[in-house]
């Protein structure tokens, strides 16, 4: 019998042939380039590439994503198939094994270059928990648009940083109703929204919408996104104008971009939809436009919440349908998240101002009791999505640790 | 007597060798360079500052004015010192006339690689306008945060046009009070909005503020733009995440990014503040912060408005101050706005929300009446400022003509 490769991997594992998402790494100090996972094993893709005499080593040499993104849905698919080739057939076995380089030994960074950002508000559950806690005297805790039309807003694409990277605790003005004044300080509310990321690979022309059934040839593939908010501060600022402080000093998004060609199993349909949508919204009669990504919450290695992205009203084909219906253009590395996706129970929520109720039931965890965040803390968000024949699709993580500002 | 050269201007020009703005052209077809603005020829700064041996040349070369940017406040100066030599010692006459391009036989391009764009909400007189237009039934025109911090919001970078650029008039939702629901098509109530832009040079490490002192290491100049503005639209979006699609479809630039070092006379004390200001925001002991730029609003030709800047509560330097004081970093190219400029007068208002006050008054101008923009509308503005001996500044134009979705 021989010798298992170092690349083998178990039964089902979550990065295995059937996943391959692209990131970016560097062995060392060494020049950034393109690299597919495979089990616990950084692929370097460029020079697989160019060994194996791919017409597409050029989109895959780094030190961004972006070239790849932008080359296509019908490039993206050649790529992929080449390295589903390469990476199952024994021919390639030696190539592959010369390039692979153990996780454990590279850096990872920010994958793609990114555009504009955008951040929805599509999970019901998230956007009525919100409602109750920051407008409780407003009539209903959905606003009268929630149901018409996927609610977003421009965040900071110049604080989107890697998994890994800390999170320097932000400073603002908060004030609470009954001060007379504002106070400037750190935040004492730093809370996490966990979401999914949309990574925009082809861009469209200002002036065009973009329809529901093109979301394909527009999005190349998805990731783990936790949106840091500091609550005092946003509170404070919100009205009229919407989050700016206190969204705007970070986001952290994984290291790794999932193709959506690796999820193809694990789409399903939204939540029934409560109100008739405007046909450049109805997806009634499209093909499913939700995922089953199951995602957890981990705080300090204990994990404080498992949203479910099943139950995320709106879909991204919706959401991108929504940013450029009005003509606004797309450029390769656009970013929208889809909001803190939340589930209907308390357990489901995922952000510490939900699951806490705005600090009134702090948790209890093994470090400690929290209403929000403590500097130290390490939040990492983990999901997977069903593949074939059992086997998970694993999503990369988002790991952050809250650092003071020194 | 010697003939006049083509390059003599006459007597107070408005952009003439005090001025000195920059910009991005091309002559033709052939590739975008950094350009110099001098009465109404354009230097070719980079083949200029070769031929004279110029330290400095690889700044001045293109296609974006980023590398100049990104230099830094004493590259700055040095590049303004050289360029004024040039324009004005006789020695260096020959040169400058080889490398002058007629502005009429060249394209201009957006100036800038666009960072973060972020919009701003500066001005009492608009602010307190637009609340009880909007908000009628608020206790107060401003929300109760707008007297302790500039309201700011994230724009999107992407859709950032340079002055000349169509702008395609945005379809999207909107629903009257009384709608039983939401209807789509083209905005009926597209708007301008008269702003002036910020510039961001050097950018800034994350996790740091930038004081109120460092305004002028790291901003560079600055532009007039044009925040177009679906008002239907953003009414129905905008609670609670903030304008979105209502703005995200066009921002015009002018075409030209003027220093500040152009614009130290014009410098000028803002409003008394009405509330004691946090100590990042406090700048009664700081150098003036405001800029007394007189604005100009032309719709079709006719003037309909005179916004002036000195009324601006906010000034750029807080407002720096404001987009950074959590820790968020700046990157070369980072844009901002200041927010409508409108005055205490009806005529001083730069929206045709106020101007028209939401539609109710409509502007009976020589080319019919309007309540807000009809398609084939030109929109022109303008600035200048107050320079030394009594020779105005001009700032770069913004043009822009309203045309259907095709």
């Amino acid at each position: 019998m021989p010798e298992p490769t170092p690349l083998a991997l178990p039964e089902g594992h979550p990065f295995g042939p059937h996943n391959l998402p692209y990131g970016v790494f560097s062995p060392g100090d060494a020049p950034r380039r393109v690299g597919v996972r495979l089990g616990d094993h950084v692929l370097d893709a460029g020079a697989l590439a160019a060994e194996l005499g791919s017409p597409h080593t050029a989109l895959l040499t780094g030190p961004t994503l972006n070239p790849l993104l932008a080359a296509g849905r019908p490039v993206w698919s050649e790529v992929r198939a080449a390295l589903t080739t390469w990476v199952t057939d024994p021919a390639h076995q030696a190539a592959v094994e010369r390039h692979a380089h153990p996780l454990a030994e590279v850096s990872l960074h920010l994958p793609f270059e990114v555009g504009d950002y955008v951040d929805f508000y599509a999970s019901e559950h998230h956007a009525s928990n919100v409602g109750r806690i920051f407008r409780p005297d407003a009539p209903t805790p959905l606003t009268p648009n929630w149901k018409h039309l996927p609610i977003g807003y421009h965040g900071r694409s110049g604080t989107v940083v890697v998994s890994g990277t800390d999170v320097v605790r932000p400073s603002g003005q908060r004030k609470a109703p009954a001060d007379p004044a504002p106070v400037f300080g750190p935040s004492v509310k730093l809370d996490i929204e966990a979401e999914v990321g949309f990574v925009v690979g082809v861009g469209s022309e200002r002036g065009r919408a973009v329809p529901l059934e093109a979301y394909r040839d527009h999005v190349f593939g998805l990731c783990l996104l936790n949106d840091w908010s500091a609550r005092d501060i946003q509170a404070w600022e919100y009205v009229p104008l919407g989050p700016f402080l206190g969204k705007s000093f970070a986001t952290s998004v994984s290291a790794w971009v999932t193709p959506l060609e690796a999820l193809e199993t694990a789409r399903v349909v939204p939540p029934a939809r409560d109100e008739a949508l405007l046909p450049y919204l109805d997806d009634s009669s499209a093909e499913p436009g939700g995922y089953d990504l199951r995602i957890s919450v981990e705080i300090n290695g204990e994990v404080v919440s498992e949203p479910p992205f099943t139950t995320m009203y709106w879909t991204a084909a919706q959401m991108l349908a929504q940013t450029t219906v009005n003509g606004a253009s797309l450029r390769t590395g656009d970013l929208y998240g889809s909001g803190t996706v939340s589930g209907a129970e308390v357990g489901q929520c995922g952000s510490l101002l939900e699951l806490t109720w705005n600090g009134e039931r702090p948790l209890e965890l093994g470090s400690g009791g929290r209403s929000f965040l403590e500097d130290g803390d390490e939040v990492v968000l983990r999901a997977w999505a069903p593949g074939a024949q059992g086997v998970p699709v694993g999503l990369g993580e988002v790991r952050g640790t809250v650092v003071p500002r020194t």
